[in-house]
């Protein structure tokens, strides 16, 4: 475990962690109503074709479409109404040659109708004639049979997460049960001498424990389920104990340490005692969050190394990390097979800022819109003040070969909602 | 109701729109653990300073400042070691003149001291006497009392959304209980004689009910209550009846009518006859989602006027339109004092793309990574078919007072997810 040589930046510190790292996705058959957030665990086929039957796009007359050939306001070509299509079913006539029918917008066209006339280039005549005043092609103003998607089709590939459009995409092909995986269970845990719940009152050189519950609320927010382990004080067998249980009932284990060296080095040595390979990497050339802990372990018995993630103490450091690495973490752990694309937004930067050479940099930002988009105030704060975060909207992107950013220059925020 | 005649871009007829809503917050007490995404009813103030005692923010030794001056490699400072600060404790000794203690990240200064000198900069001489080879200044390498936060000071404003730094800095505080707003609750009501459903076998001219379970996904997502009233078909009685119950026990409701004019008409007129002032505005200048119903309805005996929302019956515009309003009005009627930054990347279009002058357009796009950021494609289809929104990332905006955009140019882009 050499501490903090050569230390690798976040993305390539995270896709080499990862290398090491084995799933083990479990399926369960959930309701599509309440899929949003959850991870197909195969490829889903259209049981039918989507629309499944021609629908029209506009209101006016189902027509043959060689009927209307020559059509024009000089020259109006007249039609035989023979009826109205109702929405919701199909029409009870067919049509022959110079034959129309009213019909509505999402309405099904009648058989032989091939194309529609909106109503405004149609005028009626007589009540059962009309006059046609623009050619239409076959086709035209028609959604045809599957023209959405076709019968067997994939129309969601496994290891894709589900949002709005694709539960109204299966309940539109009737599909109302789905086998998702399995949500990931994340197990938290506090540790330091100085650490007490947040309900109590704190004594002198007590500190209140807040990164077990703004993990849980990044945990819940990527679709996981986080479970509290408490907070374990800086003994190595109470913390190799609680360790031991939570890689065994959960899918990643988060350590948050207490902030000092000896309580940073007890949580390397009781990871790396957890089970091979042990700790990959010790430290991530990043700030803030350099001593991050990277670490794979296999339970007895076992086959599968769980992640196993030793986070800074300090709240702002603890939280930057789990953005770089427990949320990508828990996609991978959850089957997304394409990676989120994380929201960042442009804003130009209110001040120079400088920055390490190889290393990155992550600044707390307050957005102020400037009209044509927004200007990034830098919140300055020692990284275990929580309230800079607070009072941010995000946080500003200093790339690792860059030595800073001048004021005026635009760069990536990752928003923190 | 003139129909369609000078039409607003949305984000005016969405500001019009919110004059004639009135709000009426309730609040309620919940668990700090339990309140992402839930908004802020008052104020918040510090009940005590934070941090609430001098800590150290590196390991070191604790010393009084004006001790080390002059202290260098060549001349450095002696001083006596007279204990260690434990974490988690106040020392159990006071520093005098020349005398130093041993303390570790996150520790609390004893009685006396005023600086830290970072571990690297000194050596031990003998067992009781350190060497300093750098000078610190009063307050060097220590968080004040009061740094992050100060007694009193107000830390969250009334109508601040909470997110996992908000958490995190309650719970520092001790504050584990919380007045929020109560999350609104919105009533979704899809109408339409075509529309049945999802669980249902689909007949010829028939469709599944969609909209109303994208739309409940994404009211959750925001952080409101959906309620599905269900499918009411194209009946004024029916659907007076249902939306008036629904107007009455709900803080907005929403509708999505069938396809077909005639059903748009009918929803239009049962939305206007609910309460004053009624519609406000039908028909927006973007597309998808021309035919938008905006609407502010006081149910009998109230003063507060409710947003009824009526949606296009196309799954796709009604997604759009829920977006760029069912969204915004949501946060508005759950008391957020901020609009939420929507997050907006850039991306190159790959082809050109044209649109009407004073008009807004929202194309579905996949986003292809080029390396230094996406490509986006446009997803061509019509905007019935919903499996155009499930292959896209994001919906690309051309702005009302463009004609389009060229191939290469950048544009901003909704993400879906």
């Amino acid at each position: 475990m050499p501490e903090f040589l050569n230390l690798l930046p976040p993305k390539v510190a995270l896709a080499r962690f990862l290398e090491h790292v084995q799933i083990h996705l479990e399926a369960e058959q959930i309701d599509v109503k309440l899929a949003q957030g959850r991870v197909t665990n195969a490829d889903i086929h259209a049981p039918h074709s989507l629309p499944s039957f021609p629908r029209s796009t506009v209101d006016g007359y189902a027509v043959i479409a060689s009927d209307t050939h020559g059509a024009s306001d000089s020259l109006p070509v007249y039609m035989n109404l023979i009826g109205e299509v109702l929405m919701g079913r199909s029409a009870d006539f067919s049509l022959s040659l110079s034959e129309c029918g009213l019909i509505h917008t999402g309405g099904m066209l009648p058989q032989g109708a091939d194309a529609v006339v909106m109503l405004e280039n149609t005028q009626g005549a007589h009540p059962r004639e009309i006059e046609i005043y623009k050619a239409v092609a076959v086709g035209e103003n028609v959604i045809k049979v599957g023209e959405d998607v076709h019968e067997g089709e994939i129309v969601l590939p496994g290891g894709r997460m589900l949002r709005a459009p694709e539960i109204g995409g299966l309940l539109a092909l009737g599909i109302t049960k789905l086998e998702v995986t399995k949500q990931p269970k994340i197990a938290i845990i506090s540790s330091g001498d100085e650490v007490v719940p947040p309900g109590a009152d704190i004594g002198p050189g007590q500190v209140r424990d807040i990164n077990s519950y703004t993990l849980a609320a990044l945990v819940d927010q990527v679709g996981a389920i986080p479970r509290n382990y408490g907070i374990i004080p800086d003994d190595a067998d109470s913390l190799h104990a609680i360790t031991s249980q939570a890689l065994d009932e959960c899918d990643m284990v988060v350590i948050t340490a207490g902030s000092s060296a000896s309580s940073r080095d007890l949580t390397a040595q009781v990871i790396d005692s957890l089970g091979e390979p042990g700790v990959i990497s010790h430290g991530v050339n990043v700030r803030p969050g350099k001593p991050t802990i990277l670490a794979a372990c296999k339970v007895k018995g076992s086959e599968f190394a769980k992640p196993v993630i030793g986070l800074p103490g300090n709240p702002v450091s603890a939280l930057v990390i789990a953005f770089l690495f427990v949320e990508p973490i828990i996609d991978f752990l959850h089957g997304l097979r394409i990676p989120r694309i994380r929201p960042l937004i442009k804003a130009r930067i209110s001040v120079n800022l400088a920055s390490q050479a190889g290393r990155e940099d992550w600044v707390p930002v307050k957005l102020i819109p400037n009209g044509d988009g927004y200007n990034a105030d830098p919140i300055f704060g020692k990284s275990n003040l929580i309230f800079t975060l607070s009072r941010a909207d995000g946080l500003l992107h200093i790339p690792p070969q860059m030595t800073g950013l001048n004021a005026g220059e635009l760069a990536d925020i990752m928003l923190l909602n």
